[in-house]
């Protein structure tokens, strides 16, 4: 078992994190995981102050969901998703995802070691490479820094680019991509 | 047959097109097939004066290949891949690719209306997002655009967009990112 045969490269990789809260449900959010050799099991993921690193300091363990879903994404950047968007809860698994990892995760300063421990690979995929959905991600790491940031100067350049890329997504997306820029929007308004 | 099974989805899928030069030899370019209803057989792309217009013009057919790999996009942008480059000559069917259409294209103003008549899905794929592979496809927009603009002002825009996707892609993306980034900015320097 090694990270490449769930879809991992070298590199980082976009991926949902579910992990537990205390109280049990789900937690997720889109982080990326940094692997330097994806023949082996070992990465690392950035984890800044969130629930992610609180659950992943408690429990230890953390989820990856492989998926390509903007709106899914979208969502997962601002709150947790509810049970309806799962197909399965143990393992947590995201409908229409290509893969689970389960990683044991160690807390390291700013980061969280990962050890690949489990994983299945749920389907395989073909799609054409379209830049709506990668303006959607781009769009999230932008949206994601514009809610927390105060400074009303660095806010309208994050706007700026978020609606550069809104324009993107219009012109070469789907509707999942269209879906996701209305969840990006209402959080810069 | 219809599109969704090769792996195009309604918006603009960036793919490479091949089509045949007058001399036999193979054109490759990547270009964007844009598709309203991907059940159904029929798109079109937008074809700007080039090779692959004429090629099309005269011979009626355009191929596309689906496929990741961003070397590939990058060479493809401002040259013919030569038949190392391929799998299969007939039809045309570059090393990795997950799939490859034939369209019947005819010119019609800025356009070829296409209509898929042939096509085979070669593998199925599981891959993370990644924003370094997508930071290529941006910058190759600009790249593009950049070796054919005159005016300095426009060109300084460009290069920094495309500085800034050489950072990401260098922070995020794999060898074959970066190998892409290398062609992307041998052109613009």
């Amino acid at each position: 078992m090694k990270l490449a045969d769930f879809g991992f490269v070298e590199g980082i990789n976009e991926i949902i994190a579910v992990t537990r809260n205390e109280d049990g449900s789900l937690n997720t959010a889109p982080i990326g995981i940094i692997v330097e050799d994806c023949n082996s099991t070992l990465a690392r993921a950035r984890l800044f102050r969130s629930h992610t690193r609180e659950n992943v300091k408690r429990d230890k363990i953390m989820y990856a969901n492989v998926i390509w879903d903007a709106e899914i994404f979208a969502l997962a950047s601002f709150q947790d998703l509810e049970q309806d968007y799962f197909e399965s809860l143990e393992p947590p698994v995201l409908k229409n995802a290509l893969s689970w990892c389960k990683f044991r995760a160690i807390l390291r300063g700013a980061y969280a070691d990962l050890e690949l421990v489990d994983g299945k690979v749920l389907r395989k995929d073909i799609r054409a490479v379209n830049r709506g959905f990668n303006a959607v991600i781009e769009a999230l790491i932008h949206a994601t820094r514009y809610v927390i940031l105060k400074d009303e100067n660095k806010k309208r350049e994050l706007k700026e680019r978020i609606l550069y890329y809104h324009e993107i997504a219009r012109k070469c997306g789907r509707d999942k991509e269209k879906k996701a820029f209305e969840i990006i929007l209402e959080k810069i308004h």
